[in-house]
């Protein structure tokens, strides 16, 4: 990325302020600036010109404030984060993170390019040219994810080709087909080749993977890895170049187990993200504020964990214009009361005060959300869709086990009519589940068992389902499946809770059925109520988490057995099977 | 630079090796690889598969070579050197480097391009695809060094900006204009925004400079300095983002006192560098292995020494695609027998055995030199030219100091003839100095007056004159000056020792008179033996080196008096002065 590109005007007023010829735009007096380069504290003022850092030092500014003896360490990087997750806008997402600290994100929109396609990448960046934070998009290197089910495009790698060398583009996204770059897929090799051709970064994707096939996808030049759960597989990859990204996100807590990992001599190579991260744990734990409270508490030195959150990110994507306070650097500060809390006090972007004490200061405006609405359409749908004129009693399910988003498959006897169809049995944990395929006008309907959500009334369903976000629907019986698929459709995607042919609660997520067009605060609100109408009017159980259980219901990677809108699939024979047990 | 693009089909052979699908082109077996991402040292094998590191572990090759249980780390980089300075051509740089496990440097073509301009720099390039060294060449950003000489050639901004987007070119070469930078001068900034635009580095060199002029110099953007000669000079550099290139040369010796300074928490921004490297030094002492036995001496950790010469450099100079031993790596490999003496059993390049028990293994073939020889031009030159024609018996002498490059202003008072013209007292340590252009037909010749050089016969003349690189000549009387000169241009220039209408001793060096087309070691005989006759026959000190010193008396940066083809110049006052005294 040519992202140190300064125009000459602007580097003579920086050399000028840097020099003490002229006042700086704006001076924090009175800081304790953390260097990352050599580890030191160095108490002085910070002059900034232009947006960027002049020097620190003795300096007089057009602009003071006063740090009051405050720490000062660069602006945070969350290396690795889908904005969808936390079902608010770039413009949100904004507003949410920037009082924590964070200044630059690395995300990657890989859901809403699974709905929208390219047209959703579009609409990112337009959105996240409306907020202070620096949002750095990645092109999603792998979409559809599986091509088990229906997205709602397909980026091959010739339109990866042509995209991936634009400017507004940092480099490809997490590269999940990972079987595909080990064993050497010419779809998988063109894409790679594509981003290394125009000296792009390829971020990496690889649970569980070890010895030679690990290095087979190393070798490929891939830069990182935020799917370590443990110590070893952390080295492992570290050791082949991967940097890694210690994750700790709404759903994932890897970071404290990966922390016991790092080391003074293998710590430049690690970095923080979030990945997934719901504005409740935003609004309650933080951002990457809350990552470097857990690596202090875990024992890490204070000013590597910073660097984990700065230099470290900045190096592994190639953005030399940030990652430290020093001349000529981004004017990205965040100011901290201590090193152990991360109290972040205020938070100052391209040399501009940007949140203060919690609050973001900003006006904030949204972008036009026309080009990604309307993103459900179904065709010829009906209750009838659900009929599944089953051969057999014996049926494959999904059975849920709580705490997580692995499935189990269990065979089980249930009740059929004549025709083959089902009839719930309420005093047995069983229901019908199924996806609605949204995109593409196909019509694609799958049904499936479900075992354990415990649902007892109405149904639920919702148009966030990983990775192509088809609707996925639970209910008692057809009709209720049918109305809330109904009202799914008509308040164009997101949440629906009906019972009884009424809604009993919703969450419209307008932009692409992904993603709210409201605060992040609404969204926790939304999320809260209907987790507790989930339970007390829907029966759903207490050890379940009702929304999230659902989301990753479609998700073909992860065992044992999940339903997508082409049928029943078996993740660890990689097929689709009958829902008749043999 | 886009030095990651890797073709699909290469990509997929690669991969092909790595997950063991088929054999390596060529493994190092029983190797224990140092990896600079954990620090730590695991066994097994290296395999290579066309060029690059497939992966390390336990592999087969099509060809296998048996380490012996050798240390296996990533080839040297050398941070910043100027190849001339060896006066020898790259072929021959590569093939004195290669054995000591050097295996890229970063070269700045500064000399030949002060003499031959861009054609200098093409020469470079295409004598460099003779080597199994990678060179990497930095385009000259200050040509000519000062406004006070005449240059062969001048590359302005606008020059800058048409090439240095080049694929061949690594970035801008050492800004020696620290004052033009500091001051914002528009020349300066113009040549910095245009490699900035292309997303290519500047290298630094800013000796001395503190505080707020060493901030605005950092807030350009300037990567590196090689100039630190104290661990607080090299704290403040660092710490503005710079990194450090320690060095260690033939004439400049930094690297011991610098290692004082360098930490656990700042190493990651250290570099290791020769700059100025003779054939002498290099046969004797090595290369960069040399650095690192010194870092070790120094109580460095071994590891730590070389991260600072791969890892740190690949990624200071955004060399991506090399610095590690690791899948997709390029395939420079060095074997040491231990981690103390760093003695260097074998050097892989791009997977390929280049060296072995310190001899280069690759047929040496030399490019053609004709674009660069014939470098020494003169005008209307005789002997004339020398008349002083001195209106005043009290001079301005230089006076050498012995042990550098340093010169005292002095005044002295000489015998005159009635012409006002110079005649030596054999008695009295003053002789003749002059330098005469000889890139521009300008016909100019400047004469002054040298003390302490200890001369007693004939003459001394040579084109390596920092940084324009004119004729520079001391005799003991005007024909014998001439004589030299006229021998000199005759073989195309170099160093020729004349006396009494003989020529005693000479080394031409015909690429543009800086270079020898001959090997290192009759380059090191060469300078011995002149060094020898210097001294025996034309009676030069014992306590002055007679080429050296030279070497560096017209380059008007260094304190306090020089002698350029433009006249006497007090560097104190940055101005001309008679050679008369007021």
């Amino acid at each position: 990325m040519k992202n140190q590109m300064v125009s000459k005007e602007k580097m003579k007023k920086l050399i000028d302020v840097a020099a003490g010829r002229i006042p700086a735009d704006l001076v924090i007096k009175n800081c304790r600036t953390i260097n990352v380069f050599s580890g030191k504290i160095s108490e002085g003022d910070i002059a900034f010109a232009g947006g960027l850092i002049a020097g620190i030092g003795d300096y007089e500014g057009i602009e003071e404030v006063d740090a009051e003896g405050r720490y000062a360490a660069p602006g945070f990087i969350d290396s690795h984060i889908h904005i969808e997750s936390s079902y608010v806008s770039p413009e949100e997402i904004g507003r949410l993170l920037v009082p924590h600290g964070t200044t630059t994100i690395m995300a990657d929109p890989h859901e809403i390019v699974n709905v929208c396609g390219i047209s959703g990448l579009e609409y990112m960046i337009k959105a996240a040219e409306n907020t202070a934070l620096d949002v750095k998009y990645e092109l999603p290197s792998c979409v559809p994810a599986t091509p088990f089910e229906h997205s709602g495009a397909i980026i091959d790698a010739g339109i990866i080709e042509k995209l991936v060398g634009n400017d507004n583009i940092a480099g490809l996204g997490e590269f999940m087909d990972f079987p595909g770059v080990i064993n050497g897929t010419d779809e998988a090799l063109a894409k790679i080749a594509a981003a290394k051709a125009v000296g792009k970064f390829v971020d990496g994707h690889i649970p569980g993977v070890t010895g030679k096939a690990l290095s087979a996808y190393a070798a490929a030049g891939i830069a990182a890895d935020h799917e370590c759960s443990t110590v070893e597989e952390m080295n492992e990859r570290l050791e082949r170049g991967m940097y890694i990204l210690l994750r700790q996100g709404s759903a994932c807590h890897d970071l404290r187990t990966l922390l016991q990992g790092v080391t003074g001599e293998n710590s430049r190579r690690c970095l923080l993200c979030s990945d997934d991260r719901q504005p409740r744990t935003i609004i309650h734990e933080g951002h990457i504020d809350n990552h470097l409270r857990i690596c202090v508490e875990e024992g890490l030195d204070p000013v590597t964990a910073i660097r984990m959150a700065t230099l470290n990110a900045a190096e592994c994507f190639d953005m030399k214009d940030r990652g430290a306070v020093a001349p000529g650097y981004r004017g990205d500060v965040v100011l901290l009361d201590e090193l152990k809390d991360f109290n972040v006090n205020r938070v100052f972007i391209e040399g501009k005060l940007a949140a203060e004490e919690g609050r973001y200061l900003p006006a904030v405006s949204k972008c036009d959300i026309n080009a990604v609405k309307g993103s459900v359409t179904l065709k010829d749908f009906s209750k009838d869709k659900f009929k599944m004129n089953l051969s057999s009693n014996r049926v494959n399910v999904i059975k849920i086990l709580p705490g997580g988003v692995v499935t189990a498959k269990e065979i089980e006897e249930i009740q059929l009519d004549e025709e083959g169809e089902f009839i719930r049995n309420p005093q047995v944990d069983i229901v019908k589940t199924a996806v609605v395929e949204r995109h593409k006008e196909t019509g694609n309907v799958a049904c499936g068992f479900l075992k354990g959500y415990g649902i007892k009334d109405g149904a639920i369903a919702l148009s966030i389902a990983h990775d192509s976000h088809n609707i996925i629907v639970v209910g008692v019986d057809d009709s209720e499946m049918e109305f809330a698929v109904k009202t799914l459709a008509d308040q164009g995607g997101g949440i629906v809770l009906t019972r009884e042919g009424e809604v009993i609660e919703n969450m419209p997520l307008p932009i692409a059925g992904l993603m709210s067009d409201r605060s992040g605060e609404w969204v926790e609100q939304k999320l809260t109520d209907i987790h507790f109408k989930a339970k007390e009017q829907l029966g759903i159980s207490g050890d379940v988490e009702p929304v999230m259980t659902l989301c990753f219901m479609s998700l073909a990677v992860i065992p044992e057995i999940k339903l997508t809108d082409m049928g029943l699939f078996d993740v660890t024979q990689m097929s689709f099977i009958p829902v008749e047990a043999e």
